[in-house]
């Protein structure tokens, strides 16, 4: 039976604002339906945000390539009495048939750099932007967060624990997909487990403690059956009492031939309480179990923790990552830059958008870091476009690849894996300046000289627009 | 064809954090399945909020009533070798079978008050947690924050057009139908048009100008297809010579027997233009045709903007209703109250959790305005609890009724459109002090001297769970 939680197959074209389908309507009645480019972008870096992380594409291009309206979507339509019935048929017949480059995901990419075009006949590339911006703007954003946790641990481990505080169920798959991308070790997320293969971790709940008449009882319930990856909650009542507790079962554990995983704090001042947490297991000769801590962490209480040396040894995130609490909007854009092979450009005052095809070059030296990105049009050559880096670049890559064709996905694509695997690889190429949690450099977006000269050219001719 | 945007009904039971099914296990093993109440609250008031807008009741309860494991679902448990196979049996056949006590949709609420108890066997209950939580939060937050601006817009109409920055697609419905339900005339999200009833508004992208050649020509062809809808949008290029044009059209339609709806502004300094815009337009003798904004509004910007007396008859919101981009997370708990008819309690640091079976009580006076609420326990009368108000209440309400009895639906349930025009309702009753924007007062929400005893002895039994 369908219920509110879910969307119905036929649902999914509708996830559409109103004035797409009006100015589709009215294009289809003009027969203005000649190719267009959409580009997207972010306008502007998030504050304190040092780089971005792309995500969201393959979904994206999952469900673009699968888009349909339905019978059951039309007569949706056609009850508005807003649309002749000549543009439904159309609607119905339409399929996505165009061009999509874009950057992969897990990509590290910056400011006012096109992330993804979009090439196709007006009507079909219109139709998009919606969906465009809701699903590549939140795994993107989430994943540019998740990241910052990722390098606030130096490598300790980190977890998504953040579902009950996303914004919805999907947001909540979208955050524990994002954060693994990002470096997160797991989720405790049974459905993005079983989704996207990411491990799954959890531990034990307050209530599980307070259900039992004794602590220490609960602690050997749990641990009882869960002998190989216990780790017990030790502040529900008074938490040195509970580590002691804890300490308790992990030495009849013990005696067993198993091994407590871990102590987890979720509340106090996690830094000192870690530290006696600490000192109690080493008294009891338990330096093998860890101290897994949580209670709203983010990047910059990870840092702090660190740097406080408390003895911790992971970490477990919720609502921070899970809705980029300190900027929980991306300001990202999808702009028209060419209608019927002609630039097109907005010169709104701070909003302008960049016209043209367009490619983004990244310039790595002989290290393999890359250093400076320039924003060229399509059709320039990566050679000619090396020579507008300053140092010469040892060799550049254009980001953007073709990912569908005619409305196919095309192209090499990565799995979760492999994509995480390369943003980690990316991360650490990443000059530490531009990672910075509170103060990042800005790192080098330029414009090719080409691309310059077309938005001067176009800059007047928008003005003559207006005659 | 399943794609990832969409959940499949055997995905529904999955979201759930794993400990909930860790934990279930092992109450399984126990034989720990004895009625249990868990409470859901608001913990702490998000910055600046003077109240709270309760809303999800409605999809949670749609969603529990149906909950099942199935076969793919217990496939993919037994696939983690986390669980023996009598419990995934267990699993199988479970069915929610409790009661659920909760204030109605749309309800005002306030922190450390109940919203939502729920009685059931207790791995039933637990396993609600992360479904409570993610959807209950999300609802009441957004709606909380749409709140905000219905009040600051002071009868203005309001839109939402904020799924483009919603974090998810389901978070762009839940947007929607909690924006509509406080307040908000309308959205442009046109599945929450499908699904809830929602009124559907547009305008116009800046793209649709731009793939014209001249700016008149679009605004003149969309009016054409649209001439008793039409709101364009003005500032692709410069924003004056925008509105000259848009008039200029105004003036065809009204020759022809139809009226200009509004213009549109969507970026620059909103209350000059909103200005110039005027002038411009009543010099045409065109004072029918509204000024509507958009461009990163929020409740502050709204009552900045009315206070400078701009000349604007309507607000565009998205971002900042989106995903209450200044408070984007609740801190919402649901908490263990009661296991086999005893009390529980938590006493961690800062996180303390309340006692028992509770009623919220509301205290009206006798101009029908409301001034304090009491948490009382769930047996006390009515008549008991008014003597604690003070003064003493010309009636009082309790706010949880139960909407589930033994797995059921029962009671009233209010439409969209009901629960809307209750809050509204409510909303004008609510003292102005509890609606101010940056500062607002705190609203009294006090503990029966009953479930103050009750709390007092459970802190007294808690540290004895310790020993």
């Amino acid at each position: 039976m369908p219920i509110d939680l879910r969307l119905e197959p036929a649902e999914v074209p509708l996830l559409v604002d109103l004035y797409e389908l009006t100015m589709a309507a009215s294009y289809f009645k003009l027969g203005f339906n000649q190719p267009a480019t959409f580009s997207l972008s972010v306008r502007r870096m998030p504050p304190r945000r040092g780089f971005l992380v792309v995500a969201g594409i393959e979904r994206l291009l999952e469900a673009v390539e699968q888009l349909r309206f339905d019978a059951d979507a039309l007569d949706y339509l056609a009850s508005l009495n807003l649309f002749e019935a000549d543009f439904l048929t159309f609607l119905g017949n339409l399929r996505f048939t165009g061009d999509i480059f874009a950057m992969t995901e897990g990509a590290i990419a910056f400011a006012n750099e096109p992330i993804l075009e979009v090439t196709a006949p007006l009507i079909e590339a219109q139709m998009l932007e919606t969906l465009v911006l809701n699903q590549v703007g939140v795994a993107s954003m989430l994943a540019s967060k998740a990241a910052r946790a990722t390098i606030a641990a130096l490598g300790r481990h980190v977890f998504d624990f953040g579902m009950r505080r996303s914004q919805g169920a999907d947001a909540g798959l979208v955050a524990a997909r994002s954060s693994y991308l990002a470096g997160f070790i797991g989720t405790s997320n049974v459905l993005a487990g079983r989704r996207y293969g990411i491990p799954l971790y959890g531990t034990m709940a307050h209530s599980y403690v307070m259900a039992h008449d004794r602590e220490r009882e609960a602690f050997t319930h749990f641990a009882d059956l869960f002998p190989r990856l216990s780790t017990l909650l030790v502040d529900t009542y008074d938490t040195p009492r509970g580590v002691e507790n804890a300490a308790q079962v992990a030495l009849e554990l013990k005696r067993r031939g198993f091994k407590l995983q871990a102590i987890r704090l979720d509340s106090g001042d996690l830094a000192e309480l870690a530290l006696t947490a600490r000192r109690i297991l080493d008294r009891h000769g338990l330096q093998d179990v860890s101290i897994f801590v949580s209670g709203n962490l983010d990047e910059y209480r990870i840092e702090e923790l660190i740097r406080a040396r408390a003895p911790i040894d992971a970490f477990g995130v919720g609502t921070a990552t899970a809705v980029s609490d300190d900027a929980p909007a991306l300001d990202i854009a999808y702009k028209l830059s060419e209608y019927a092979g002609v630039a097109r450009l907005k010169t709104s005052a701070n909003k302008p958008s960049m016209p043209g095809r367009k490619q983004v070059f990244r310039a790595f030296n002989e290290q393999g870091g890359f250093y400076a990105d320039l924003v060229a049009l399509a059709d320039e050559g990566s050679v000619t476009v090396a020579r507008e880096f300053k140092p010469v670049p040892a060799r550049t890559e254009p980001l953007l690849t073709k990912q569908m064709s005619a409305g196919r996905r095309v192209g090499a694509r990565p799995t979760l894996q492999e994509a995480r695997a390369a943003l980690l690889q990316a991360l650490a190429a990443l000059e530490r300046r531009y990672k910075h949690l509170t103060n990042p450099a800005v790192y080098p977006v330029n414009l090719s000289a080409a691309l310059n000269a077309l938005l001067v050219s176009e800059r007047a001719r928008a003005s003559r627009r207006q005659d």
